[in-house]
C-alpha cells in the first residue's frame, strides 16, 4: 500500500513560522514522524512540499495509478483551490484533509474548505500529529474497503 | 490519565441507523474499540451517551475535576448547543469533537459547528476509527503538555 | 397499523394558551379529535407529550420497531432540533410535520424547519385539525404503499 | 357552500409527468377525488387549471363574490407571483396553499412561497391526497366560523 | 402629446379591494382624475388595465411608436417582472413608476423594484393622486426635454 | 395650512453640483418654484437647507406644533439617519421623502431610505419638480383627511 | 429530428431594441439563420416567439411529443419563471439556454437563471449565432445520444 | 407579589467558571445577593437552576398561574431554545431576560437572542448585579401596572 | 464620584412623543428620577441632552477627565454613530448603553447597536426605570472596581 | 486569423476522470475535433494545457500580441482566478469561455466565474463540443467585427 | 496650491487616545509634520478638525472654490457619512482617504467606507505619516494633471 | 536596510494594458522611481515581478532572513491567495499593500483583500508613486521602530 502525503504552501517553515500556531518541530521532524507510523502499518509513502499549486495538481496527477490515497495539508489552498480538489477527486482516491491547527478557531476565509466535502475525513488542532492520525485513518480505511 | 467519551443523541442507534452513512457497527462495538485503544495507552476511559442536552451537560460538570480531557460526539447538538459548548470550555479541560461520517459532505446545516472552534481538535469521517484517532490525538497532547 | 403521536414543547398548554393563535380546545380535547379519526380509520395510536427534547428523542426510538409511522408537532423544537430529525430518520419511517397555526405567517424564525426536508409531507394551518388531517394523510400514504 | 380549486401550470401533466415526484395520477384522476370529497362533505367545487397566471388571477377575481375559499396548487407560480397572492387576499376569502409533493426536500427555490404566509394553512407532500386534505380543512374552518 | 397609463394585476379591483391600504375609490374614479388632469395639461391618455404579464408587454410594443412615455402601477408585476423592465426600456420613453400605497411600508418583498432603477422617476403613496402627480411630472418632464 | 419643507446636506449647492444628476437649477429657483405652488394651493411654505442632521431634528421639533406635514430631502441623511426618522414620527405629522434624482438608478448605498417606511409618500427622479409634486400629493391628503 | 425554438418576450423587437446590446439584426433574420443552419444539418425547426409565460408553457407541452429537443431564449422569463423550467423539464427533452447578449456582465438580476441547471448546456453572447451554435450542439447532442 | 427566578445551563459552576468574565461569585452568594434585594423591596422569590431545556420550560408552566414575572438568565439556551420563549410568552407574565456578562461583546453566536423580542426588558453586563437591577425593573414595572 | 448622563436626539421629547412605547413622563420627571437615585447613592450626575451627534461627542471629550462613568441612551444614535462609539472608548471611562424602550422587538435597524460591544453593560425596555437600574449597575460597578 | 485554445488544471485526465461529467474523449482527441473545426474555418489555432495558473497567465500574456482572441476553458481556475481574467481582459481580445460540463447543475462554488463578466461569450455542456462551438462563435464574431 | 486637511471627530484626543493603536503624537505634533512637509512641497495647507459632521460638510463647500484638493481622515463618519462622501463629490476636487490605523485589521464595521470608492486614492496604517503620506500623493497627482 | 518590493500577476504589462485605469508607464519606469527614492532614503531595495502565485511566496521565504519588510503589490492575488498572506505573516516582517488604481472604485471582487487586515499598511490609487509613498512610509515605521 502506497501514500502520497502532500504538504501544501509555507509548510516548509515549520519551526520558526508561527510556534505558538504551528508548533517548533521542523517539517523534517514532522516527515520523520510520518514515515515512522507508516513503518509501523507497513506502508509506502511518498512525501512532497510545495508552494505552487500547479506542481501539487501535477504530484496529483502523476501518482493517481500508483497511490492508494492521499494525506493533504493543502495550508491557504485549502480555502481557495478548486483545482487542487478535482485533481483529488479525478484520482479516484481516498484523501484525508489535515490540519496542523484547528482552522475552526482563527480567522474566518480559513473556516470554508474546498476540500472537505470531497474528503473521506478530515483531522485537525493536533500539531505533528494530526498527519499520522490522518495517516492511521487512512491506512485503517482502505484495509477494511480491501477486505469488503 | 482519565478521558470521558461523550456520544450524543441516536448514537445509541449505531449499527441498524443508516449504515450507509454511519458503519454497520453497533455502539457496544464502538466503546469496545475504545476501551481496546485506551487500554493500549495506558488510560482510564468513562463513557456516556445520552439523548438527553442536559445530561451531557451535567455529566461534563460532574467530571471536570475528574477527567484530564474529553472525546466528544455530540451527534445532533453539535449545531445547536451553546450549552455543550459553554460546559466543555467551563470544564477548562481540551477536548475533541468527533464524527463518524464527513460532516463536510452532508446536509447545510451540518456544516456549523458550535463546539468546533472551542475545542483542540477535531476528526471526522472514519467511522468508528474517528473515536480512536480523537483519543490517540488527545492522549497524545495531554502527554505534550504534562512534559512542558 | 400503529401511529405515534408527539407533542412537543408547550402544547401542554392549549386552551388557555394564546387563544386567538392556537385555539381555544385542550390538549385534551385534541388527543381525543385524533383518537375518533384514528378509530375511523382502523388504526391504533400512541399519544405523548413532553417538553424534553430528549424524553422525545427516546420515545421515537423505542417506538421505532412498532410504530408505522409518526405525525409530529415538534412546537419550538421544530426550529432548533437537529436530533428530533436525525431520530426520526433514523427510524425508517415516515413522518408529517404539523402545526396547529401557519407558522409562515408569523415570526421569522418560525418560517425555518429541520424536520420538514425529511418529512413525507406537512399540514398548517387547521388548528386541531391539522393533527387528524395529518394522520388521514399519513394512513393513506401508508397504505398505498403496502398495496405496492 | 362553494369551493373554487385552482391548479397551476403544468398540473395538467399529471401522470406522464416525473411520476417518481408528482405520483402516476392523471389530473382528471385528481379532480375526480377532489369532487368524491367534496360530495361527501356537502359542497360545491369549481376547479380549474391553466398554464396563464393571468388566467388565474382573473378567475380568483371572478370567483371571489361566489367562492366561500379557495384551494390552490399555484404550482410554480407559488415561488414567483406577487400577483396571484394580491388576487387571493384581495378576495377576502381564506385559502390553502396545496402541493403533490414536499416542496421543502426538493430545490432551494421552490422552498419559498408568496402565498403561504397570507394563507390560512398548508398541505403538501401526500400527492393527489394533498388537494382532499386542503378541502376537508377548508371546509372543517369554514363551517367552524359559520358557527362563531 | 400621448401618455400610455398602464394599471397591472388586480388594480381593477379597486374600490372593494384593502379599502385601508388602496383607498376606497374605484378604478373607474381614478381613471376620470387621470383623464381630468391629461386635459387641463393638454395631453392624450390611454389607459389599459390587465391582469397579464404578456398583454402588458404586447401593449408597450404595439404603443412605443405612438406614445410620448408611460405611467406605470405594475402592482404584484413591480417586484417580478423583468419582462415589463425590458419592454419600458425597450420603448425608448421615459416611464414613471407608481404606486397607491407606499410600498416600503409593507412586507419585505413588496421593496424590490425590478423597474424602478430604469425610470424616470418613482410616485407611491398619495392613492389615487399617485397617478396624477406622476403625470404631471412625466409631462413636465417631456416639455423640458422638447424644449432643449 | 403650514407646510415645513426641508432640505438636508449638500441641497445648497444646486446649479454648480454635478447637473447631469440634479439639474442646474440653484436651490434659490427651487425654492421659488415651491413657493409659487404652495401660493397656488393656498398654503404656507417654510423652507429650511442646513448640511448638520441636528439642525434638521431641532427644526423638525419645533415646528411639529405649527406644521401640517412635511416635505423632506434628506439627501444624505436619508441613508444614514434614525435621529431625523425618530424625529418625523415623533411630530405626529405625515410627511413626503422627496429626492431629485432617481435614488433607485444610483449606487446600492442609496437605495436604502431610513425614513421611506415612515412616510405618506415618496416622489423621486423630476428634478426640481419632485417638490412640488410631493407638496401637491401632500396638501391633497391634508384636504382629504380634513374631510372625513 | 425536431427541434423547437422558442422566443421569450421582447424579442419580437429585435434591430430596434438597443442594438448595442443586442446587435441589429431583425427576428426574422434570426430565425432565417436559424432554418438556414437547420437545413444544413437536416432537422426541422419550429419556432414561436411570445411575451406570454404561459403561451410559451402551452407550446412546451403541446410539443413535447413531437419535439427532439429545445432552444430556448426566454428573456426575461428566464430570471423569473419556475412554470417555464417545470415545463422544460417536464417535456423529458433536453433544451439549451440561449441568450444574444452575455448576461454576465449586465444588470446583477440577469445572473440568475431559473433555467440554466436543468438545462443541458448554455450558449450567450453571440448575438444571433448563439442560437445556431446552440442548434449545433444540440442536434450533435441527440445524434450522440442516438448512436449510442 | 412572586417573582420566578431562572438559572440555565452551567450557572451552577459561578465561581471557579471563567471568572474574568462571569465573576468570582458562586451562584450560592448570586441568590443570597437576589434575595436580599427582594426582601427589601418586599416580594417573594423561587429560584431555580437547571441544565435541562425541559426542566425550564416545566417550571415555567407550573409557575405561570402563580408567579407574578420571571427573571430570566437562560445562558446557552437564551440563542437557541424556541420552546423557552413559548413558554414564556404562553405564562401570560413579563418577563426580564439578565445576563451576568455583556453578550454583545464576546462571540458573535451570543449577540442573537430568541428570547428578547419577547421580554419586557434586557439586563446584562454587571455581574451578580444584573439580576438584581433586573428584579428591581421587573417589580417597579408591576407595581406601575397594578396602579394603572 | 461623578456620572455623565447623555440623552440622544428625540429625548427632549419624552411625553408627549408616542406615550405607548416610551411612557407618558416627561425628560425633566426623568432627568429628576435619576437625580434622586444619584443622591441616594452619593454621586454627583451631569445630564445634557441634544439632537446633535457632534455636541454629545464634544461632552464626552470634555468630561472624560472629570466623570467617572457615562449613562448614555445614544437615541437614534445608538445604530448609526461610530464617532460616538470612538469617543466613548477614548474616554477610558466605562460606560452604560440605556434604552426606555425594548429595542429588540421593534424595527429590524434598532436590532443594530454601535456603541454594545464596547459597553460595561446594557438596560433596556423599564422605561425612565432604565436609566435609574442603569446608574445602580454603574455606581456599583465602580465601587467594586475600586475596592480590588 | 490566429485563435489560442487554453485548457486549465485536470483537462489533461480527460477520458479516465468521471466520464459521466466530462465524457469519455481524451485531449487529444478534443484537440483534434478542434484542429478539424480550425481547418474548416480557415483560422489557425495554438493550444495548451497547463495545470500551473502562472502558466496560463504567462502564454496569454505572450500571445496577446499574436491571438486574434482566446477559447479558454480554465477548469478550477475559472472560480478562483482574478490573475487569468486580468491577463485576458489586458490582451485586448475577445475570448469565449468554455466548459464540458453544465456547471451550472453541479455544486454551488462552481457557478461564480470570475471571467464571464469579462468575456464575449460562453459555452458549456456540450462536451467537446463546447470547444468547436465556441470556436465558431469566437471566428463569427471577429469576423463580423473586421468588416464593420 | 491649496490642500484642505480635514480630521474628523476624536482626532483632536490624539497623544493619550488609545495610543496602541494611533501613536502617542498630539494632533499639534501631526499639524505640524503636515505643514513641514507642505512647505517643503511648496504647497498652502489649511487644517480643520470637528466632530461635527455637518461642520465638515460646511467647510468642504465653503473651500471647494479655493482648495485644490483634500487630505480626509474622518475618523468615525468614514464609514456611515453619505453627507461627506456627497460634499467632497460635489467639489470637484480629488480627496485622498488617510487612516492613522489600519482599518482592514480592526473591528468588522471599520472596514467599510462610504468614502474610498470616490476617492483619488487612500492611504492608512502609517500613523501620522499616513498624513504627509497622502499630501505628496496628492501633490504628485496634481502636479501631473496640470503638466497634462 | 533591505526592502523586497513584489510585482504581482500582468504587472509586467504596465503601459501598454488598460493605461485609462493603470497609467502609461512601463514597468520599467516603475522600478526606476521605487529605486531612485529608494537611493533618495539610503536603502537597499529588491525587485521581483512574477505572474506565479508559488514564485511569489518562494521569494518571500527566501528573503525573509534579509528582507525588513515588503512592498507587496500583489495584483489579482490579493484577492484570492491565503499562501501570500501566510507567507507575509510567517516572514515575521512589516509589509505594505500596494495598488497603482484605486480598488475600492471598481469591480466588486477586488474590494475584499486577504493581505490587508495582516498589513502594516495599505496605499493605493496614486499609479505609480503608490509605490514610492509605500516605500516612504515603510521605512519611516522601520526607523521608528529601531529607534524605539
Amino acid at each position: 500500500m502506497r501514500i502520497e502525503v502532500l504538504h501544501g504552501p509555507n509548510l516548509n517553515l515549520l519551526g520558526p513560522r508561527e510556534p505558538e500556531i504551528y508548533g517548533s518541530g521542523t517539517l523534517g521532524e514532522v516527515d520523520e514522524g510520518i514515515r515512522s507510523v507508516a513503518a509501523e502499518l507497513g506502508v509506502d509513502v511518498d512525501i512532497l512540499q510545495s508552494n505552487h499549486e500547479g506542481v501539487l495538481v501535477d504530484r496529483i496527477q502523476e501518482t493517481s495509478g500508483s497511490a492508494d490515497g492521499y494525506v493533504v495539508n493543502a495550508g491557504g489552498y485549502t480555502h481557495t483551490s478548486v483545482a487542487l480538489r478535482d485533481a483529488l477527486v479525478a484520482s479516484g482516491r481516498p484523501f484525508v484533509e489535515v490540519h496542523l491547527s484547528n482552522v475552526h478557531g482563527r480567522e474566518r476565509f480559513r473556516r470554508r474548505s474546498l476540500l472537505a466535502s470531497a474528503a473521506l475525513g478530515t483531522v485537525g488542532g493536533f500539531g505533528a500529529a494530526s498527519y499520522t492520525l490522518a495517516l492511521r485513518g487512512l491506512v485503517r480505511h482502505l484495509e477494511d474497503s480491501n477486505e469488503e
